[in-house]
Formats: C-alpha cells, sequence, structure tokens
C-alpha cells in the first residue's frame, strides 16, 4: 500500500545551488492568506455550508480534470456517475466510482490532477495513503469519516485554508440569493460575486430570450430594444457591485472586441428578440458586447476578465447527453494583436480601465500577450489557465512573458477552479513556481535575493490585491 | 584525428541529483527489444538480405537529413549522387560523396543526425573513429570492410537490434511481394506492412489515374465508380491486414476529415476519373477519404496514423529535378482542433477506433494535442516527429504534453526512419530523454522512482505493444 | 543605497557540471571585437561626436524597451520628455526625467533593459550604485560627470567597446552625408550604412510621392514611371554599396514576397503616382517589391535582411501624438513557408544570394525558419529580434532551431539597437547565453568542449564577418 507524504521541497527546481535559494523565496510567500479573485466554486456551498456528501461526489465526479482522463482511457461519464440531461440511469453507488477513479490512478502520473489530489488528501484531510486499485476502500471510508468531521465544513475550510476573500463566477441573471444569505452570516465581504453575462452577450444561444426575459424581471428595466438592454445589464452591475463583485467575466471564443455601428446593434438585437439572427450576425454582436463591457468597466470600476480561445462542447452527442463541462473543450489557436485593437485603442489607456487576460494558447505569451501588457496601462496578463495550470506551465508563463511584460503587468495567482478542497495545492504551487522562476534569476545574477524575496510577496498577495481593488475613484458616466 | 567514444551518460541531463536519477530509470529500459512500429525501410531490404553497398549509399545518399544539411551550405545534390529523374549525370564515386560528407561534418554539430551517425559508427559499425575531412578516406574503408561482414547484412542486425517487430510502409497498391518472400523465410510476423493510400485518395495527383487501374487489377473489384473504389479499398487493407499490417498511415497537408455528402462524392469522384477534378474538389475529397479510413479503421481494427502539416516539395525545381523527399519539405501551422471534429465526433469514442496524431508544428502540442488525446478514447499522440525527433525535441514534447494528456495517452516511441542502421540509436536516445524526463518529476517529488521505472517501461515497451496489437474483437461491418 | 557590482558569471548557467564549463567557453570569446552588423545607431552620432547630453537623453527618453514599460504602468510619455508631434508641452527637465524612471525601477525585474542598463551603468559608465528612488539624484549626477569626460564620446567608445565595425540603418533616400563625413574622418569602413527602402516599397504611405521625389533627385533617374522606379532604386543600392553598405533592410507586416506581372505592377506604380491606390494594391506591391529587392540582391550582393510581423503603431492616438517607435508596436502570427516560395524558389539557390531572416514569433522557429534555412542555401537565421533579444529568449532561440538548422545556418549575433550604450552588454550577453547552450551540449556529451569552444567563436566573430562579406564574385546583371 503506498505512502503518501507530501515532500517539503515538492516541486522546486533540481539543483543543488538553485534549490536552497527557491525554498528561502518560498518560505517568505507560503504562509500568506490567500486571495481568491477568479474560481467557480458555487456561493451556495458556503451560504448552506452542508458537510460534502462523500468522496466521489467531492473529489471525482464534477471535476473534469479527472472524469476526462477516465473518459480518455475508455471509462464512460455513466460510469463516474456524471448526471445525464435526461435523467437516464448512471452510476449511483459512490463507493463504486471511487472504486474505478483509484483503479486508473497512474494515468494521473505527471499531471496537476495527481498533484491537487494528493495535496488534498495529505495536506487537507490529514490521510496518508495514495490512491490506488489496492487502497480504495480503506480510503473512501478514512475521507468519509474525516467529511464528517466539523472542521471539514465549507466554512471552517475557508479558515483552515486561510482564505482572506473568494470570488464566486454567476450569472447576470443570477438573483445573488446566495450572497445575500452571506451577507447576513458576515461573510459578504469574504465571499464575493462576479459578474458573467455569456449567457446575455451570446444573442444566438439556446435560451437567449429566456434569459433576457430574466434580465427585465431582476434590473426593472424594459428590455425591448437594444437602449434597454444596454441599461439593463448597467443596472445588474451595479447590483453586483454593491454586493461586493471586484470583477466581470468573459467567455467568448475569440478575443475580438469591435464595436458596431449603434444602429446595426439595435437590428441585431431585434433580430435576436424575434429568434431570427444569423451566426455571423451574432458573432459580431457578441464581439460588440465585449467592446461595450470594456466601456462599462472604465464607468463602474469593475476589472474585466476575458477568457477566449476554447471551443467549447466539441463533440455534440456529449454535450447533449450530459451538458456542459464534461472534459470536451478542446483550445483552438488564439490572436490578440487584431482581436483587441478596436478596444484597448479606446480605453486601453483608460486610468479607470483594468483588463485580466488569459490564454489557453502558449504561442500567444511572447508574440502578443506579454508586447501588449508591457505598453498599455490597463492591461495585466492573467495567472497560466486550465490545461496550463499546472508545474511546467506556470514555469513557462513566467519564462516566456517576464522578459517583455516584467512581473509588474502580470495579475498574480488565479486559481480559477470548482475544486474547492485544491485551492490551498493550486496557490501552494503557484508560489513554488514562482520562487522557482525567481531562485533562478537569482543564481544567475540577475536579480538579488532581496528583490526576489519582495517579488514573490507581490506575486502571491500585493498585485492580486492591486489589480481587483474595488474600484476607488468616483465613477465618470460616459456615453 | 579524432576518436569516437560514446559516453554511457550521453543526453541524460546535468545536474548531481538528477542524473543519477535518470540513469537508473534508463537502465530498466535498455535491454527491451524494440517495436518499430512505423518507418520507411524497404521491405527489400530484408527480403533480399543483400549486403550494403558502400559507406555513401548506406549513410548518406538516400538519408535527406544529411543530404539537405550539406544542400544548406552550398553543396549541390549532384555532387552527393543524388539521382536526376532525367538520368543526367551526378557523383557516381560512393568515396567522393563521403569526403564531401565528412568535410562538412562540423555543420552536424548539436543536430540529431550526428547523434544518430556518432551512434552506427560506435555502436553498430563498432568503429572509433569520428568523421572529418582527415579522416574520411579510412573511414571510409573501416564501413567498407565492416559491411562486407556477414553480421553486418539486413536480417542479421534486426537479430543485433533486437528488433521484435518493424512495420514498413506500402503504398495501397503495393503487391506485397517482399513480404510474401519474408514470409516464405519466416519473417512474416517480424516484418509487417502498413497501409498508405495517399496516392488514392490525392485525386488531383499525377498519375492517379494509374493509381486506381492498379487498384481495380489488384484488388480484382471494378473501380469504376466511387462505391467501386471504396469496396476496392476495404479489399486492399483486408489484404494488408492479413500479410500482418497493423495500421495505415496517411500523408495530408491539413488534418481536415470531414465527410462530403455520398452524391458529391461520386461525383468528384467521376470528375477525377475523367482528369479534370478541380484542386479545391480535389482538396475536399482527400478530407472526405480521411474520415472514410477512420470509419474503415472502426471496421478492420487497422490502427490510424495521420502526418499532418507538412508541405511537401517546396522547390519545384529541386522536385522536377531530384522527385520528392529531398529535404525540401517545409512544415506550415497546424490546426487539429477543428479539422478533425468531424471523425472525433463520429469514431472518436468508438471502441474500435484507435487513432494516432503526429505533428511537426510544437504550437499544436499543449493547446490541441494534449486536450484532445486527453479526453478522446480513441486517440493516442505519437512520438515527435520528423524534424523534432531529437533530444531537445522529446524533451519538449513530454513537457508540452504530460500535465494535459498524462504519458499513457501517447503511443510511445515511434522511430519512422528510412535509416535503418539508426533504429537503435533513435530508440535508445528516446528512452534515455524519456527517463531524463521522469527523473525530473522523481527529483521534484512529483513521482517516486518506482513509479517512474515502471512508466519508463510502459513507453519504450508496453505503449506500442498496445496501441499497435493487433485488432482482437471480430470487426462489425458498418455502413 | 544598492550597490551595483556585476557578477562575472552572470547569465550563466545554475549547476555545479554545466557552469564551469559555459564559463570556459564563454571566457574564449569575450576579448573578441564586436561586428554590429544591424542597428540604429544614427551615423551623425559618431559624425558629430557631441558629447551625449544627460542621462535622461541618452538612457531613457529615445529607448522605447524603456520608457513602454513606464507607460505600462500609468507614467504618460509627456511625463518622460517624449516629444509631442504638435510640439506641445512635455517635461523638459532631464532630471525629472531620470527620477521618474528610477522610482520605478522594479518594474524592469527580470527584463533584458535592467541587464543592458545595469551593464551600461557599471562596465561603460563606471558606476558602481543601482537606479532606485534614493539614488535617482547622485546616480544622475554621477552619469552626468562621465559624459562630460573626452573618453565617452561616441568615437572614443567605439574603440573602448572594441566594435570592428556597426551598421546604421538608413532611408533609401538619404544623402548619406554623414557617412561621407566619416569617411572624411578615415571612418568610412568602420560605420557603414544599411539601404532601407520601406518608405518607397509601401505605396499607400503617407509621404510616398515625396519619397518617390526625393528617390529621382538623389538618383537622377526618371521615376515617372515603374521601370524608372525600378533604375532609381538599383541606382541608390549602388550608391549605397559604393559607401560601404553591407546589406538591405525590409521591414513589412508579412514575409509575403510574390511577384506580379510586370503590366500589373506598373499599372499599381501609376495609380500610386496618382495617389489613388487601394489597400489591396498596395500590399501586393509591397510583397512584390520584396520579391524585387531580392533580385538585386542577387546582381549587387547586398545581403537581404527581413523583419516582418509586427503591427506598428497599435495605438492610433499615440502615434498621431508622440510619432512611431513608441513601444505600441505589437507581433502578429508569422507565416514564412508559403510567403516566402516565389522568392526562395526564385533565388533561394542562387549563390549570388544572401537572406537573413528575423522574427518575433517563436512559434516558427522550429517550424518554419529551421527548416527552411536547413536546405535553401542563400538563407541564415537572424539572431533572436526584439523582444526576444534577452537571456531567456536567445536560449529558446538556439534550443528551437540548433537541431533542425545547426549552428551554421545562423547570422551570428546582430545587436539591432539604437541604445549605443548597450551594444557591449548585449554582444556580451549573446556570447554567454551560446557558451551557456553549448555548454549544455557538452556535459549532455552531445558535443566536445572543443568543438564548443570553436562553435563559440564562429557565432560570435566568424559567422557575422562571413554571412555579411562585401560581395566578392563580379555581379551579374539579371532581367
Amino acid at each position: 500500500m503506498a505512502q503518501l507524504r507530501l515532500h517539503p521541497d515538492r516541486a522546486l527546481p533540481a539543483g543543488q545551488d538553485v534549490r536552497p535559494v527557491a525554498r528561502r523565496i518560498y518560505q517568505a510567500t507560503r504562509e500568506l492568506s490567500l486571495l481568491c479573485m477568479h474560481g467557480h466554486v458555487d456561493a451556495a456551498v458556503f451560504a448552506d455550508d452542508q458537510r460534502f456528501s462523500d468522496p466521489a461526489q467531492l473529489l471525482v465526479v464534477p471535476d473534469h480534470y479527472v472524469t476526462r482522463m477516465l473518459v480518455s482511457q475508455g471509462v464512460p461519464l455513466e460510469q463516474l456517475g456524471v448526471p445525464r440531461m435526461d435523467g437516464g440511469q448512471v452510476e449511483a453507488d459512490p463507493r463504486e466510482i471511487w472504486r474505478r477513479f483509484c483503479a486508473h490512478w497512474h494515468l494521473f502520473r505527471g499531471t496537476p490532477s495527481r498533484y491537487w489530489l494528493e495535496h488534498e488528501i495529505a495536506e487537507v484531510l490529514k490521510i496518508d495513503i495514495a490512491p490506488g486499485p489496492d487502497t480504495a476502500d480503506e480510503l473512501y471510508d478514512l475521507i468519509d469519516a474525516r467529511l464528517a468531521e466539523p472542521g471539514f465544513r465549507p466554512r471552517a475550510l475557508l479558515d483552515a485554508f486561510n482564505i482572506e476573500l473568494i470570488s464566486t463566477t454567476d450569472s447576470a441573471t443570477s438573483t445573488l440569493e446566495d450572497h445575500a444569505r452571506l451577507a447576513v452570516a458576515g461573510l459578504g465581504a469574504r465571499v464575493v460575486p462576479t459578474f458573467r453575462p455569456d449567457a446575455l452577450t451570446h444573442v444566438g444561444h439556446a435560451g437567449w430570450i429566456r434569459q433576457v426575459r430574466r434580465l427585465r424581471e431582476l434590473s426593472g428595466v424594459d428590455t425591448g430594444d437594444y437602449n434597454g438592454f444596454i441599461a439593463a445589464l448597467r443596472s445588474r452591475r451595479e447590483t453586483f457591485a454593491l454586493a461586493g463583485a471586484r470583477a466581470t467575466d468573459h467567455g467568448h471564443l475569440t478575443a475580438a472586441a469591435e464595436p458596431l455601428p449603434v444602429a446595426q446593434a439595435r437590428r441585431v438585437y431585434a433580430e435576436a428578440c424575434q429568434g431570427s439572427v444569423s451566426d455571423t450576425a451574432a458573432a459580431a454582436f457578441a464581439s460588440h458586447m465585449l467592446f461595450e463591457m470594456a466601456r462599462m468597466s472604465c464607468d463602474d470600476g469593475l476589472v474585466m476578465q476575458i477568457h477566449p480561445g476554447v471551443l467549447r462542447d466539441h463533440d455534440p452527442a456529449v454535450h447533449a447527453a450530459f451538458g456542459s463541462d464534461r472534459g470536451f473543450d478542446i483550445p483552438v489557436a488564439a490572436e490578440f494583436t487584431r482581436a483587441l485593437q478596436p478596444m484597448l485603442n479606446a480605453f486601453g489607456r483608460d486610468p479607470h480601465f483594468r483588463l485580466v487576460l488569459f490564454t489557453v494558447d502558449e504561442s500567444v505569451y511572447s508574440r502578443e500577450l506579454a508586447p501588449i501588457a508591457g505598453v498599455y496601462p490597463s492591461v495585466r496578463l492573467g495567472a497560466p489557465w486550465w490545461f496550463l495550470d499546472s508545474p511546467d506551465g506556470m514555469r513557462r508563463f513566467r519564462e516566456l512573458v517576464t522578459e517583455t511584460a516584467g512581473f509588474y503587468n502580470t495579475s498574480g495567482f488565479v486559481d480559477d477552479t470548482r475544486a474547492f478542497l485544491s485551492i490551498p495545492a493550486r496557490h501552494d504551487l503557484a508560489r513554488r513556481i514562482d520562487a522557482s522562476y525567481l531562485a533562478r534569476l537569482v543564481v544567475e545574477h540577475r536579480l538579488s535575493e532581496d528583490e526576489a524575496v519582495e517579488t514573490a510577496v507581490d506575486l502571491a498577495y500585493r498585485l492580486p490585491q492591486e489589480v481587483y481593488a474595488p474600484a476607488t475613484s468616483t465613477p465618470t458616466t460616459r456615453t
């Protein structure tokens, strides 16, 4: 049976000269509290504060990094308990799901999922047994018992994890009722919403008309025409800001952000309301809305985050059977230089605008993103995202970005996960990798160790705090 | 005169902490027999089992990696004995060719060609002299003498190299007579063909009509219309499978695999038979045929290999004078996410389908290939191909692929060479580089050394054996 | 107050095994004289040989790497003394500019700008104080005093820097009068011009007609039609060659080099003379002219340099206010395989043609550039350019290029800077990084140390000397 022991030097670089320096730099950051400025943990988790149901539902079923790896080796999603859209039968026994996961543990060698899971089991759950075919049942029981302890409820873990602030991601048409409950519980400033209007800016998507109706109800603004639509969105953003939101988030296929002439925007909106919008018009409107969202960010101070470049639901049969976020989201080549030009020309030097860019295409790091962030004052580069949120992915990010953009045009670490228990592991790993990169600079005599320590602290804490700070200046209304 | 001595630690990483671990992991794999699942050694070499003619014809003339490097510094192909299409005069003296090669030995510094050649001379031919202007003649004589020894004939080398299985690449219209002779000699299961239908799926190419005629003759199926063409291809695949083939191989400019409506496929085929097909129609038909080949792989269990993204014969004057494979093949940007979507949606989760993807565009490793292989159960990532079959190329492959796809969604090493004597060097290097990558994970405490050793053995032997296993299930006929 | 001390091992790799080897290889190159084959120092600097005015004007204001980093954190260009096009007020006090720069010194951590500036202050100016908020005034005074010394005038620094040859970059319509003055002063062979015809080949640009008029005046050739235009350009190239030019330089948005039918070229030229050329026609003409420039290089032996792939003046408001070269130049994805095909098919194997390619898109290194340079005898790969002229950028260049193209299809180091005082730092760093890469090959037993030393010397000195050698053969006139 494999003993699970996390080495204190894990993920630090080899080398008798570099590792001790990396260790010292890392030590200066490891106790800093966590700022989780963007992620996908459900606010209800903290509002309800119920115990996590079981090991499989906590660590396997909802984590598409984990299920996709099992799918890639022939395990159907049904056998992993992923619910079918049609309510059809799927594996209901969490222990059986857990066994399947453990039987395939070797698949995760070299992946960040393994790194997170080991950390969750060993550091968070305080269990010293590694998953594997022969440990499945014992491990299941130990985790299950742990989850029954009061110290492992969500709010207790907020403290245990030293989380100072955590942002959820919320549809623009969310009532934010969970956040209201959290406010009542005194957690309103610690668990804040993020404004995600994708379902409203993509006029071609199924359900758009229902979304607009909901927008009208919640905002109390007539969305009968384009002007009303824009005013209603502004109103929702205000509501989010009042609820503590620091940022908006935008998932688009491309980073295109080009305004339409107002008359054309009106026409597309009207067509969409009739349910008769073409794909081309819908794409142009999405691009237009990204531009408009930037304009609103200049006004209300919400930080704009863009996550482009992923073709969602690559396999429509899987989407039809199991819905979104099932591991079938595949990146495509990204382009930022031309796509963002209209937005940056209009707002990129506006002192009220803050824009954080993410990518899953590493070829744009040095070619486009670092040069853009290295000159436009509004732009910061987000942390390595999704597949790139990994030890080597983080290292390459620093190597490809720093020489052109420096450290101070990056946002600091953003965990962006729905796996709540993995949050400490992710921040800890980011601190280790940043320390490793900085240590190399020190050993190559390109930076002093004092500077490296200061920079590491900035990356871990001060930069996300500053980049995502609440808007300070009085917003000027623009037209 | 430069002494040639291969260091036992060659290609293993620097570092007092990493290298010993890498050495131990490598040791666990170095004696494993070789599975050469895709390559370009001619079956006739083994069927004839003649001595290799001379050092230049063995190591220089047919190796476009070697000749292109000399061309790049102004040595014309004629002076390297590469035959002209028009039968015009080229250098006929192998010693003169060998001297030219030796005079330019410094050009190969830092390249894999040097690595292969040193290994071939030192390890295979047991000669301890490095090429160079002053060693050309002596080295020529020593190699030539070695090639006269019976132990250096092709079949003897199969044993000496510890090759368990080697795949050749054969036109869909090959008679497979060399494989028949090998079967008679008891080597039928050790030297197997691969089905390569490119000359038939690219309807616009010169000689296509001749190819179709040949297809009809060999298959005995009337290829007068599209249905007959498809049936004839199926028949040829069966013949290949019976001759031991494990796989098909497809060299296309793009990875596009989108089916045409049958009526349209029929029309393009009929136009092609008339010799009047447009470039656009030909490209659409090639894309369609890639889709159809995937369908057939689901039925007959032949593993599908795709090698896309190379613009062949970049210089038409060189092509006209010397034919193909002369070093003038230049990669272009690759795209897989959208190109493969129709094929993967149709067959990607079919348990009978196995698809191995190759690329010469490193920007798709982390962006597209690893996410695709990390979810679709049919997909495995082939080894670093062509220019990337090199020490640093292999290292980058593991670094860019593993964190998203793991180790077990890769195919293990595929040597893919026409240089028979380089095969042991290539497998040996792949094992060294995989060991180096794994050793880093061990030293960074991301993997135990036991797991690393097991994974190294899997990559070197078990994975190619599994991925390219003969189809086990009874093929179901699909329509 | 931060002491500034450059460590002798700076930028050499960590590791007890690699660093000593790297140090020895580097030592073999560090005293070699500098060949500065392409750059942007103004010839007038050497012709006038005046003292540099002040620290801010020398090290901050004209260096867009420095100013863009300050802009990226909210410092307006006005506050950095960058002159406005409209003559509007900007900061006039150099000490104030210097203070702003010093206050933001931490932004440059990890960037090459910091590396250059530290070297300039410590090694060139012999001052041992690092910039910073608390050292600004003292450092300003020390630098200012140093600049008053005769040993710090431009010509004295040419000697101090051990510069054997330096190329300036000059508009095709330059009178080359500064070079004439330099010739009189005996420096004509040491400071040579480079022919840059961009303002003439981009027919759509503002001021093109004025440029053509100037071309006619200087060449004495009637530019009334296309033939005259071409003849005038040939004449200017001759004048440049007589003034010592070794090369031409071309900054285009893409690398497209496709000839137009002569009749069409004539028509576009005529339209442009009327001021009525379309964007499409202008782009086609630029592509055509790149092809024509290659033809002329075959004739007159001037080495052709192409710097493609940068979208200049990304923010038109900044361009209108401050002109070009203000840090708002952002790269776009590059493509060479198809773009250069017409040019390479026509001239790529011409023994009189020499073509040096640059890029700011690292994804083409292994995919396109190394395969092209690895076979076409005319092509050499230029050093890492612009944002990539950095420690890690240089390392990645060697790692991504060498295995396919070798060392001898690269141009050796090209500093390409307008910051005269940074030239020794840049060459020195390139030598350190090349030594580091070579040392790794030695320690991995892929190269002997003797070969590594020889290669390092070739990269630092012999290769640029050879690649940019004056044309030796009598040019044959082609039509």
